[in-house]
């Protein structure tokens, strides 16, 4: 496991800029850990990549199968005597999986990583950014930054993480949208009490109008719902959560994700309102707090999809489909400079964040040869 | 703050032990850290106190009150002349508030704690009850037992922390009987899966079961409560616990009192049904688990009883009230061998187990003459 700037991380981006020196590229490991083949030829360069941090029990292929597909790509056109004349920069960005902050590497690579979202990032155990940068031996390295003339695009090949390819047969996603994702924080407070001696109509507890709450949203969101819309109630905090005492704090996170805004629009108006029906209830004070930025949902590159389209079509014929990513990427951060595309390739069984994640040998295979298909042929037309 | 065998807890102790000894008690510190000043007078005796460990964030009388009360029955006693001949023995039993087992002190005192127990009590930091007992000094020391043949019997004196004293205007509640208590633990397996990805129709979620069983306790209990009824579903844990992953696996206590078998017979047919219900719907599997024994419901020795109730109403004529105890207390383990009484003072606001925990000064000073005058009357029916 390879959580962002662990020493196992570390070793893996070391290795990984050797790979991309053997591969003829100028490898860097730059100020914030991504690490940039860059391609020594002349003209428009793809930038081709993905992520190689990976979340503390994630699997084998979130993230390094982009990777590893960049540093083949980039090797297998150099080797075709029709293709070596094309330039392919291959990148592993760092912090996706945020351990820190969420797509940290390609915030940065674009210039959207905020001196106070830096400052501020410290991991679940407390460990600051800054003094995992220096650990990393990273403090003084420069920062890369992308160079928008350089560019024809980015394009990031990642597992599904979901059921539909497999559901469907099919063995390649060109990726229409990311999908746009709120967090929401619930939070209440009541009065923390004796469970033994405080009567029912005297109680404020805050983890039963947490109960109420939660059950609300699952009764009222499928209401607001499209096909594709998820929502999640993951984390729960229940203080000071002993079976004896009636809990005077409690909150939740309410994620919800759609490709569609209006849909979230949606959703946070439902939330609003059984918040403030929760607050006419008395008792309890319940407050919804909008902790993260929102992400906007995202458009990819309708040229870039259609190389990705017409190289699926090639190597698997009426076997690829177009389809939302319900998971977020670092395509979508790119995507506010560069134009970006993405390709899926089937999960087994829609498993991934876990050590069980993988995918056919065949289908690893085919979505390399489409990417590195898309590839020549985005680069080949501005030749 | 003394959690049971704390360095706070031991010293506190240790000091209690001293003082006995002034009061020209015999003062022991048992094996399990029970401290008993006992009296050198003849004839039957009487024992008095309750515990003086406290909760992590306790406040100061919780048990406390009772044990200093216990010094001062028997140090008045014994400076008056009419009553310098009666025999109390003052005692503080130790963990009450449960680090490792609940009333441990006056479970070992009656020799109700089995071995079993003993040996497999671990408190939330993983620290086992003989590593505590061996880092106290206490693996070998002998273990107290309660005689039978020495005692008229036991009586308690505690803070009501509950609000009914304060709300009736009542300065001195004797207790009826200490309600029982039955303990659930409701276990929630689903699949572990990313939030983003996975559609809401193939989420096996095992939080959004949880919230669904939880509001339905709490939306069924009153059809089957009593009028002191009280339930509390006061820990939760939610596994990974993580914003973005559908949490795979979830539990919770579900605890609930009353003085009345039947009613808690109701309860538990009513958990055991939604259990049921929610198993039928599929997805996530849900188990009733009893993971600790039941309390069933202790009525107090009715003669102990009229001797409290007559000093009540010789010092606070109009102003004391027979009433259940809602929380559990060392003397429903000790009524299991010796007859047993409580007397209640009012806390401020019903508020305990919190650092706000207090109680009016003349309620105080009230609740201290009322046992000393219903222990000497008690001590005086057997001369």
């Amino acid at each position: 496991m390879r959580p962002a700037f662990s020493a196992k991380d570390m070793e893996a981006r070391r290795w990984l800029a050797q790979k991309f020196s053997d591969a003829g590229l100028e490898a860097t490991i730059d100020g914030v850990g991504n690490v940039l083949g860059r391609s020594r030829r002349p003209g428009k360069a793809l930038l081709v990549g993905s992520h190689s941090d990976t979340q503390p029990t994630g699997g084998w292929l979130d993230g390094a199968l982009g990777v590893v597909y960049a540093l083949e790509v980039a090797r297998a056109l150099a080797d075709d005597r029709a293709t070596q004349n094309l330039a392919v920069d291959a990148i592993s960005f760092q912090d996706e999986e945020s351990r820190f902050v969420g797509c940290l590497g390609s915030r940065s690579f674009v210039g959207t990583l905020s001196p106070e979202q830096e400052a501020g990032a410290m991991d679940r155990d407390g460990v600051m950014l800054g003094e995992a940068l220096a650990a990393a031996g990273l403090a003084a390295a420069p920062r890369l930054r992308a160079d928008p003339a350089r560019y024809a695009g980015f394009l990031e090949a990642h597992i599904e993480q979901g059921p539909h390819l497999e559901d469907d047969a099919k063995r390649i996603g060109v990726v229409t949208t990311i999908v746009g994702l709120r967090n929401l924080k619930i939070v209440f407070r009541g009065q923390q009490n004796h469970a033994g001696t405080t009567m029912m109509a005297r109680r404020r507890d805050a983890a039963a109008a947490l109960f109420a709450f939660a059950a609300a949203v699952n009764r009222e969101f499928p209401r607001a719902a499209a096909a594709r819309s998820v929502w999640t109630m993951g984390r729960v905090q229940v203080l000071p959560n002993a079976t004896s005492i009636v809990p005077g704090y409690a909150d939740l996170d309410l994620q919800f994700r759609d490709a569609d805004a209006a849909v979230l629009d949606r959703f946070e108006s439902v939330a609003e309102r059984l918040v403030a029906e929760a607050n006419a209830g008395g008792g309890v004070k319940v407050e919804l707090q909008r902790a993260r930025a929102p992400i906007a949902p995202t458009r990819m590159d309708d040229a870039l999809r259609g190389h990705l389209a017409a190289a699926a079509e090639r190597h698997a014929p009426g076997h690829w489909v177009e389809m939302p990513s319900g998971a977020f990427h670092d395509a979508g951060i790119v995507s506010a400079r560069l134009p970006a595309a993405m390709l899926f390739i089937p999960s087994i069984g829609g498993i991934s964040h876990d050590f069980a994640e993988d995918s056919r040998r065949d289908d690893i295979v085919l979505g390399c040869r489409v990417l590195a298909d898309a590839a020549a042929s985005i680069l080949g037309s501005f030749k």
